[in-house]
């Protein structure tokens, strides 16, 4: 790999210098801004042999650097050529700070306008400029002319989704959301994220790996109608029955055209500035339309489950829970041999969740890491790196699924036979992170930054840390990443809801010994401590239910309120999922969910 | 004053009509963005009668409202004409979220461009534009023709800042910052802030009460030279052999001149949008500079202070801790007599104040708060609101000193006689709170927004809360109230760094009942947690050398870490403070420092 790496930086040097630009920036992203790219977007991938989730190059004519976080900078330096790629900190170095220090006056830096938002673009912009060099769109993409087996657009059926699994019919959504257009002055929304477009038609789709995204793009019109740009091929028989008159289905090479009528009626048409491709507004505004920015309409109302959302979730839980209990009780027996790799525990897994009811798909591919894989923290067990669960050691399996009512997202970590000290005073304290988060309660207004710390500070008491958020929203049979709900240590602006769901996920991670992680999914609901003031209050419900592995808790780092949780918690696991596993498995969960002294 | 107050809006809105605007936005802000205001400024205070420390005033033609933040809720009611205004939360309900949803088409708002930042000024035009309205700059500002006796702008001496107390030469600071802006490729920096202005030139005046600011301008070129743009009146003879040959010393007229001469030369200038009055980059965008905007470099470097500075506030902490002790010793003999005013002990304590050496003003009006009075966070005792400190209540006294070597800022919660059991709970959630936070250990990178449910956990746990910020950071002889370092619920994107000092002051109030409060200052350190793996920690020291108010504390609230916590934190105070003070204070101290079993 390394040599073709270098070969296609080479050729794309090469492309640059003829199209006059001193540079080039390769996100990892496509024209609908959407973390889980299809296979034809995968440019970041083909240019530099990284397939991790998030990233960006840069290509200079003298040099190259990628972009990753914290999850990835083990992952990138086994990826890429070093030779060719300096790898960089994307959150400690943002890649425009980056760019005004080593960008030299008079260069001129591409850019591809579908694959970046205004809000990235006035960055770069200011970066370039800061620098005295200039910032050029470039369509098409660089990069397309060079890909030789580029991989053609996907383009699955799209499938209604029903209202037993969604509760609100997609019209009562188009509805409620063209009020409030109506209210604040606005024409058209244009809606481009995936996500967005699936929960407001109530419809999935199958464009990438592992969600059920239909790549597309729709326009909301303030009297509730609305337009749905997709790929004809994608259009089945059941689609427009389903989506009603008011739902015009467009090909989406008519998009271009439906913008400049938009442009040249001076229509006042809403863009989220963080979630369209700065191709969209620039083409609005060159047409005359008036270009407001704003959130995605559809972002908070999709956040925020309703009550048939929730139980569906409750339900993926439960039936999610007895195929991992099922697998840790397969595991707990099997596991003592030491000869159990990494690829057999997963694929034992996944067996386990395809036989439940309503499976549709993993919600990801299953992290399953033994010893010094679990800090590798989206390791992916391929055949180079495929270890055997060693007794001694702890192995760390992150897994999903996606289910028509839900999706899961679940992480435990096991002692493979006996495990140290050292093993036990980090669980225990990833533990307690966890447990503080799970109880917390917190007023009206908080957002998921200020809950972070909440569950650091067990390790943050003895100078460790984890390179991670502590949570991530999750959709409804649809993203295991969604926003806008998110606890991580800074910059969300955006206050939990009732409603929404995340995972509650702090970790440990010793680079090549071993990764700590536990993770459990949360919904926030109306707290019991409102004390009628007028102020609203609220917790989370923890959703997933099975147990922790005893075994690696140092019960002396506990206090009783910490207990107390525990024991509630394994006393609800077993009452739920008791009676939903085979014999073998009952046994074995009855003595993991044993009351703690 | 409510016929007066009805009489200015009349007026105001008479103005208002004749210049062709349909509003008019009075921000509680002078031309240098600063908190405390010279009497001149006071715009808001004329026009509505609220004397807080923040706040905004918008008059419409049909309606007039005023947004306060959560400190100021209760006194804003009591001192506005709520016939004319409507208060509203400045938090909640932002003042541009507010102004979009009640704008009309057509509407024309006016604004000071003195008053309001670039930021705030785009802000406030994507409000008016949301709803079909203009925001245009109005100038002069249409209240001051109504304004009859305004006072005239202060002019006090500016004098130097000895280098035993600001440990850096003013030509050192400039050289460092001079380096900077060569870096960016920045020709001149504009200051506008005047603690800025003050800490980079090694002066301090006394333009606006309690805190020592000399209001002017600077320009600090990249060759390290400087213009000082001063009212002829406030420079003194050994100002300019202080401020040496590298530092022009000009007039403040002069400076719309030079802005202009910038321009011309088409100067690369660095403004800080969210600290400049907008009509500084606006000038210089006119006349053709190119503005970069940027943070105030003084900002950083200011906040993080060096040895000389953290050792002057380690000084000015025993010294303000004898005082304050002094204060509080007579308090606990004096007050069982019930006869005590707010204005009695307030003036007993400023007297201990005073009498210590290097003391120069005190930090801001002592508030001195009985019972009921203590839920109004920034009470201040006046003629009509004054109590006495009755038996059964709590007392809340906040208070500091501008010492030459540094300021301080503290609050103790006094029980008077006795005291009740919610009294106890809530003081020791407070408590535990303030101790938590003192005890944080926390990794580079950390914002103080981050920090902030640290101290709030012990009562969001019961479902209440407190309606301000948990810590500001504070100057070295300047503001008592100091950016960019804040522990609040929000928006910090600024790490806290070794060397800021920040308040911790987690509180509680019961409106109509009573008030906690518990403040020390702290300053952040490297932390002993430190592992020698390439991260860095912090943690903070306390400074503040009082004891806490032990009948208030119960005791069964605490655990065992929190009360090694406060028995370390109280052999501390007796050990510096004991030697300082009179026997009868050393008696008293010696008791209220007693071990906790």
């Amino acid at each position: 790999m390394a040599i073709a790496c270098e070969e296609r930086v080479h050729a794309l040097r090469g492309q640059l210098v003829r199209q006059g630009l001193s540079g080039f920036i390769v996100p990892h992203a496509d024209e609908y801004q959407n973390e889980y790219l299809p296979a034809c977007a995968e440019r970041l991938a083909w240019l530099t042999g990284f397939t991790g989730s998030a990233g960006t190059a840069v290509v200079l004519s003298e040099q190259a650097a990628i972009f990753v976080d914290g999850r990835y900078t083990l992952q990138v330096r086994s990826q890429v050529d070093v030779q060719v790629w300096s790898a960089r900190h994307l959150i400690e170095e943002p890649v425009p700070s980056w760019l005004s220090a080593v960008l030299r006056p008079g260069d001129k830096l591409g850019y591809d306008p579908w694959l970046h938002t205004p809000q990235e673009v006035r960055q770069l912009k200011e970066a370039c400029s800061k620098a005295g060099a200039a910032l050029l769109p470039c369509e098409p993409n660089p990069i397309d002319a060079l890909w030789d087996s580029r991989p053609a657009p996907p383009a699955a059926k799209v499938v209604p989704h029903e209202i037993v699994y969604t509760g609100t019919s997609s019209e009562d959504k188009r509805y409620k959301l063209s009020r409030q257009l109506k209210n604040e002055n606005i024409g058209v929304a244009v809606l481009t994220a995936p996500d967005s477009i699936a929960w407001l038609f109530n419809i999935r789709g199958g464009d990438v790996e592992h969600t059920p995204l239909p790549l597309g793009f729709a326009l909301l019109y303030q009297d509730g109608t609305a337009s749905l740009f997709l790929d004809t091929n994608k259009v089945t028989a059941v689609l427009k029955p389903h989506l009603g008159p008011a739902v015009r289905i467009q090909s989406v090479t008519e998009l271009p055209d439906t913008l400049e009528q938009l442009g040249k009626a001076g229509e006042r048409v809403l863009c989220d500035p963080n979630r369209t491709a700065s191709w969209i507004p620039e083409r609005l505004a060159r047409f005359g339309a008036l270009v407001i920015e704003g959130d995605d309409p559809c972002l908070l109302p999709k956040a925020c489950k309703n009550v048939v959302e929730i139980n569906g979730a409750r339900e993926a839980h439960r039936r999610d829970g007895a195929a991992v209990c099922e697998f840790l009780a397969w595991l707990s027996r099997e596991a003592r041999t030491g000869q159990l790799s990494e690829r057999d525990t997963q694929s034992y897994l996944d067996d386990c969740r395809r036989r439940q009811p309503l499976w549709k798909d993993m919600s990801f591919p299953t992290i399953s890491a033994a010893g010094p894989n679990g800090a590798i923290v989206h390791y992916r067990a391929d055949e180079e790196q495929c270890r055997r669960l060693e007794p001694g050691t702890v192995y760390l399996v992150d897994s999903g699924g996606q289910y028509l009512d839900g999706t899961t997202d679940i992480t435990r970590t096991i002692a493979i036979g006996s495990s140290t000290p050292e093993h036990r005073d980090r669980y225990t304290r990833v533990l307690k992170g966890h447990i503080a988060l799970a109880m917390a309660t917190f007023p009206k207004g908080t957002t998921g930054a200020q809950l972070d710390t909440v569950a650091r500070r067990p390790l943050w008491e003895v100078g460790l840390d984890y390179d991670h958020g502590t949570g991530h929203g999750v959709g409804s049979y649809l993203g295991v990443h969604e926003g806008p709900q998110r606890i991580s240590k800074g910059g969300q602006t955006v206050a939990l809801q009732p409603g929404m769901i995340l995972s509650n996920e702090p970790g440990y991670y010793k680079s090549g010994e071993y990764g700590i992680r536990l993770e459990n999914l949360v919904v926030v609901i109306p707290a019991t401590t409102d004390r009628g003031d007028g102020r609203e209050w609220f917790a989370f419900e923890t959703i997933t239910l099975v147990p922790f592995d005893a075994s690696l808790i140092d019960e002396t780092l506990l206090n009783a309120t910490e207990k107390d949780w525990l024991n509630a918690y394994h006393a609800r696991v077993w009452a739920v999922i008791g009676p939903l596993v085979d014999s073998s498995t009952a046994a074995w969960l009855e003595r993991a969910t044993e009351r703690m002294p």
